[in-house]
């Protein structure tokens, strides 16, 4: 009886090698999966499916985990501002995860012993898979055959057409996108090279429309709620935040970071949403929460964003931070006036219950009741106390 | 022999009405000073000292302390990429300070008992000049009519009638404007509620461009030491990018943050050199830094900004954070590529010769000769080993 | 009819001066308070309900917070190994907190329109009353006659003597003490002087045992619930270590810290209960949680007693930082093995179900199962990968 | 012409063995090279050269790096009060690094192309030698015989009594001793279990001295400079410090913490030089520092040490803590009174001209000339605004 393996498949070249590896030259059954986190429509995974049985799999499986995804994932990244380098929501890196983490637990429903999948050994990706498969499942044999052969893209295909495998893949396209919920990925030559930058034409969406719209967004405990006055789903109301949003073309960027083994790295992504959310969830909080409530939060939100985006999603502080994240919503609840342009989009006002700068009786730039300013005379005084004392003891002067 | 007084004066009703009632009233020898930190031109000065001979003061002085508001406090803030709750350049908090130092230290020098102000009792500036007053001078009597008196306008207007003074304060701007060289603040009756906004034409500076223009900016040990292929001095590269970037409206926002005295505020600005240089210098550190050094820089620079924000400049920490950013840029060299838009920019790219991207030996995404895909395997298993732990010992499943 | 007021009352000097001038000189209807967070025993709380009516108060209650003061506040000093200075466990200061909700709990149940206390105006204790009153009670009216009339012990006794209260008063002690559940402070002439200290006979509880000890105690998801594994609540728990410890004269030592009015304060202090369990608790927590989860829980923890420390319990993200350490106490859970000697103990050891060093798979210093030493190399090259390119980008040779 | 392989030899099982395998199996020109960091004397030194020749060496060097060691990081533990989880030094992982940087600087010297060390592939060394080989020297080969070969102690001796080397390996210590000039560590049995520990007998450094002795250390900028008066050489300072605490059995502990390669290690030490300088130091500090010198110092040196600790001292981050370190010590000066006495030791006080307990205007608990009891109610109000706002516009109340 053959070995059963799990192989991540997304229908491109270095996944269908491996299907027809796995099973010709090391005799593996091969059951290929596809999860998906909300960036594939029903055609496209129909698509992938026809594929993967025409390359010959014992069975194919589609899981979509875009729910599971917004609930264990987005929504802490929303409550957290989360934009790594303060630009980039981690489209990719977020959602790698939780495919990796969907791929075990089918392996383990099926049976399998192997896990297998196409990465190269040059990335961040391979890192994300390899972990939590180790993690969660450490009797299973992990298989990567793109980066143990370390094989070029004519070899996969030469090979492959000796299978009589044949694909449009010498048409390569000139960028590699990736697309998910949270964003889209466009990489490419300039993005290699930091002197140089991605055309207008390399971003998918392309803008539709000129002028200026209102746009008003409805958060309940930091999650959005409602979209224009319609309530909705948080999954729903992302997709239509991204179709409003992307028809200004808006949400595009260039990010520079630190990958997970210590090179640098560049990519380009549109991510009209994730932005659009982003900024948004952010001003209702700058109304909403304490000055030390905001501190906080960002402080541990940068290392939530930094260990998610290093493939250290299922560290145990995580969770730690996430009871701390939603505590922190309990009033981050209200409506955000957002103008969208094009290419860009402006987050305009908020209106809360909650709002801290409503307080009847303390207002910037009005006469105070709660305090005057000879209370201002006092604390000014304290708040001095230990500068004037450093001075004074060490007889410093201030230039 | 009268007392003599420094009073820092700025033209306006407030400070007009300070020189009267000190003098008139309380029978001291009014010296008015104006501190000029770069937002005034040399008749405006001028302007400004026949005003206040006009009201009658003993003497009048302005002291421009540009270059050393440079060298002592925006500088650190460029090597922070400081933006008070990730927006603000804080230019009114950052200038207040040390418009407060050169007074007393004009006070010292002419013998002065006491220092006047202003202020009101319901904003951060009063809490700026107190403090440091009272830390460099504490023998010095500090004097707030204003503050004090709790006088409307029209009671000091009124006032002023009375002692033979006229101006055109009763034509008051719709818009409270605060100009500096690192921003101008714009208050309104629209900044006062979280649903309501600053129309386009509150804006000093108008939109004068269209199309689009490349500005290419040289740092040098994380200072601005060219523009697009010019040398210059920091505070003229300021100045000139202000200018360009202004002609395109760039650089417009609304801050809403928390005041040194604890309740919420909310304030527009245009700023279009300190968001450019901020974006740039940052984009720059992306590429020349490591992971730690931005990691760490960030952290020192949000606490630099808050102390700074809220007054406390002379506290002690503030020069041993300095020490650090210094020693972070060390690398931050190259030159950075931005370009202008109508009420936007973009940064593009950089280049440079200590960008950590251009290893000969390791490329993300491409082969690399220092390491190979089985050294990412052992990186990997090592890096997941206390969570493999933790999982084992404590029997834990992962939904 | 008279106005009530609800006075803070220890049955000291102060407070019964508070009684005296309040009633007769202000002509309040004065209620006296005292609030029990686990200093006082039965018989010294009947004493001080006695001296309160012989003052001639209207009515007095003893209101006993021992059990909450641990549910709200011990039991996350604990979580958090909370020792401001890295030496001192908040004795004080935390209990005063509570100490003030109570009262003005009592005052509004009792309708009451005015609080008092006998605070002077040079601590800390003014703040932490004043700051709880202002936010709980905003509409109520704050007395603090000592602070208010700045007057001397002298006068304080020669008022009483004239309204026919006598006391021992006169007969200070060396020390002024102040004991609670979670430690006693111990202030005296030395301790205003950094370069003095208490003598051994300062502390009220004396040496009363030679040779050494073991104790047992055991935490249950952080908290501790057996000593010498007899079960029983934390609050009798932390009584009995009290006693244990103490007989050693345990947990001694003088604490130098900043005050919340921006001075440095300096007190000694036995607590040997804190001290004991925070240590063990510790080690617990280095066997059981992540690195990353020992990290951040020191940080929040920091934060959490300095907020505490300076009168800032209400703070909102003090209960954001408390779903924190719940969070991370989920595998606290085991014994720890401590010992008892002549003014020291050690913390020797731990046993639990969720130790992480007991992993079958991987132990320190042994042959791993779950890596090998070329998984190591891997790992390092990858780990060093930044610095290398650095170093080889910079062309910068290390001495 | 045979290949120099430079290798770092300690006299010990696995580098003998070294030495012979790579000579005779390898054929290898060996050099090998012992960098003292203060922990071996001119005997050991000169034993550890004579058993180098006697195995066949081609050459042997010694290189103290003992002043080094101080300058670059000794001073910076002790700037930073750095004890790893609070409680360890940090004796070997900090040693360590610098031999690795001498060992390399060394090899370059010679024209060596490879470079040798005897760690093993279950413990953390393997990565501090690595790492800093690979980074200083990537073209080098790094060899580690006992690693690759995963030979048992026997296996070892077997081969050298086949090569004609004897000595007395068979009767191997009960512990593990390494002893330098920041303290020495002790493993064995006991600390391979979590509820066991060291017996006294363990500890190389016997109880010499009963009662009690007081110690005069004098800081300069924070370095020790002098001991009971008497100036000296830090490194001198350290060695004294250790003798006369070391005859009281002092610093005495076990250090429960994670390992770089992430699993948890335990060990014993004995450091009463590192332990009693570090916590006078940092009671020096609690009187000269502000409160935000020391919250910053703080978090940077945790993050200082743990870097240090898990090799990777050379990230350029850590240059730049360093001068945040350098500027935070301008007025750490002073005396620190330090009490002996058997198996512990207490700091008991300072004297220094920067204490900030000693301004004559503001002294804790007494009366105030440069502030008021009716400025702190100012302070009070104005620190309570924003919980205030918080509960009054949530309307929510406190239990």
């Amino acid at each position: 009886m053959k070995t059963k393996v799990v192989l991540a498949f997304s229908g491109g070249l270095d996944t269908s090698f491996c299907v027809k590896y796995l099973s010709d030259e090391k005799g593996y059954e091969v059951h290929s999966v596809i999860v998906n986190t909300g960036g594939f429509d029903s055609e496209e995974v129909a698509a992938i499916e026809r594929k993967a049985y025409a390359l010959g799999v014992a069975s194919h499986r589609t899981i979509d985990i875009t729910e599971a995804y917004y609930q264990h994932c987005i929504k802490y990244m929303i409550f957290g501002n989360m934009l790594k380098n303060n630009t980039y929501p981690m489209s990719v890196s977020s959602e790698r995860i939780f495919q990796a983490i969907a791929i075990v637990n089918y392996a383990k429903e099926l049976g399998a012993k192997a896990i297998a999948h196409g990465s190269t050994g040059a990335g961040n990706d391979q890192v994300r898979f390899d972990l939590v498969f180790q993690i969660m499942m450490p009797e299973a044999e992990i298989i990567t055959p793109i980066r143990d052969l370390k094989l070029s893209r004519d070899e996969e295909i030469e090979y492959l057409k000796k299978k009589g495998v044949q694909d449009n893949w010498e048409r390569k396209s000139a960028y590699s996108i990736n697309k998910g919920l949270w964003g889209t990925s466009v990489g490419g030559r300039e993005t290699l090279n930091s002197a140089t930058w991605l055309p207008d034409d390399a971003y998918p969406t392309p803008l539709q429309k000129d002028g200026e719209e209102m746009l008003e967004l409805t958060f309940t405990k930091g999650e959005i709620t409602a979209v224009n006055g319609q309530e909705m789903k948080a999954v729903d109301a992302i997709r239509l935040i991204e179709k409003l949003g992307g028809a200004y073309a808006v949400g595009r960027d260039t990010h520079v970071g630190d990958t997970i083994i210590g090179i640098k790295g560049r990519v380009g992504f549109e991510a009209a949403a994730p932005l659009i959310l982003i900024k948004a969830h952010h001003l209702l909080e700058k109304h909403t929460l304490t000055k030390w409530q905001q501190y906080w939060k960002d402080q541990l939100s940068v290392w939530y964003g930094m260990l998610l985006h290093e493939a250290q999603y299922l560290e145990p502080v995580m969770r730690d931070i996430e009871r701390f994240l939603e505590s922190s919503q309990k009033y981050v609840t209200g409506k955000v006036f957002v103008k969208l342009m094009p290419y860009r989009f402006e987050v305009k006002g908020i209106s809360s219950d909650h709002d801290l700068m409503n307080a009847k009786f303390a207002k910037y730039g009005e006469e105070m009741t709660a305090f005057n300013g000879q209370d201002v005379v006092g604390f000014t005084k304290i708040l001095s106390n230990q500068m004037k004392i450093y001075f004074s003891v060490n007889h410093e002067s201030i230039r």
